[in-house]
């Protein structure tokens, strides 16, 4: 028995750009000049190595206090230019055809919770949905440790299931543990960086893999 | 004697992501939803033929009216997203670098005069320079016709001159007057999209893009 496991950011919601540009200014306010562009290429990694990347980059050496209030500033930044989120076309079609076709799908995602909380929201999900967030393993994605917290609440295997995302690390996390990957363009990664990465599919949103299920079940 | 057009939003300032939230912003507001990330691939058009695309997409008969409260409102939240714009990294040395090798440049930009300020302000130009925006000509890009005014006011022809932007739209446009096409990843797009859309060159941003000087002028 195989299930989906959905990525939320830029998978499910459209709130990838306002991940990305709360970043560059959190990053703008320690005099850290990070080009958005290469901000939006790591949205999807945990906040904690996305951190971690950057200041080696720069060469910047961040205290821990310095780490976890750049992190706050994300999430100040970020809640007030997402406003309320919209979710990506499809998105709760997609899951309600899941749910009547008895496929058992959770999601998991490496924003904090009070980051994911509005936007688990409007996607007007059922009360036993299973939702893995940052907080509840030690390592985010890239790490596997999120899916397979999901597959054990789920109680699927992992080989076999199917995930989806619009990240590249979603796409070789899943990977790693023989999931099959599905990325979708509906976080503003190209066809082919997704393809690159190793998904087995790429569409553009959900509402485009609902149109291509058996495809993607096949 | 060749000479180089830049784009400047997302080639030569870090200011993709802030337009593409506030269009979606825009949007939002006359009950449109427009994914960001398709708004994201049209960031370089006009304003107006983007405008004009998602409602024919989403079947929707703006009034006049509507469609210039929409470009304002892009302006206002783009604006108050923005703040002061980060050149992106190595843009005004390769400004210099071309002033000191007696190479001519311009900016051609689609982005309305007020937008554009700010960001022409951080890039700290010579009096001279040449700059082209959207009200100066009857069709911003994809109409070559920004390059063609580009390349009067510099007295150069344009086949054989070098068109640098980040946007599909640069290239495209470029390849239409026999331009040179060279694409940045510096707006989000990927490499393959560039490349596809016939760049002749993709580098990162302009520093790289200056690593290289030599090469894209062979």
């Amino acid at each position: 028995m195989s299930a989906f496991i959905f990525d939320l950011d830029g998978t499910l919601v459209d709130t990838v750009y306002p991940h990305a540009l709360a970043w560059q200014k959190a990053f703008d306010e320690l005099d850290m000049v990070v080009p958005t562009w290469r901000i939006h290429r790591r949205i999807g990694m945990s906040g904690s190595l996305l951190i971690a990347d950057f200041a080696r980059e720069l060469g910047r050496d961040l205290s821990e206090d310095e780490s976890s209030r750049l992190a706050e500033a994300h999430t100040e930044h970020y809640l007030e230019l997402r406003g309320r989120p919209a979710p990506l076309p499809g998105a709760r079609d997609l899951l309600h055809e899941l749910g009547r076709r008895e496929i058992r799908w959770a999601i998991a995602t490496s924003s904090e919770p009070a980051e994911a909380e509005g936007a688990l929201e409007v996607l007007d999900l059922p009360d036993d949905a299973v939702i893995v967030n940052g907080e509840q393993v030690d390592a985010a994605k890239p790490d596997p440790e999120m899916f397979q917290e999901a597959a054990k609440a789920l109680g699927v295997a992992l080989k076999g299931s199917i995930a989806v995302g619009d990240a590249t690390w979603d796409i070789t996390t899943a990977l790693k543990v023989q999931m099959k990957a599905v990325g979708l363009l509906s976080g503003g990664n190209s066809a082919d960086e997704l393809e690159r990465a190793g998904a087995a599919h790429v569409y553009e949103d959900p509402g485009d893999l609902a149109r291509h299920l058996d495809e993607v079940l096949a």
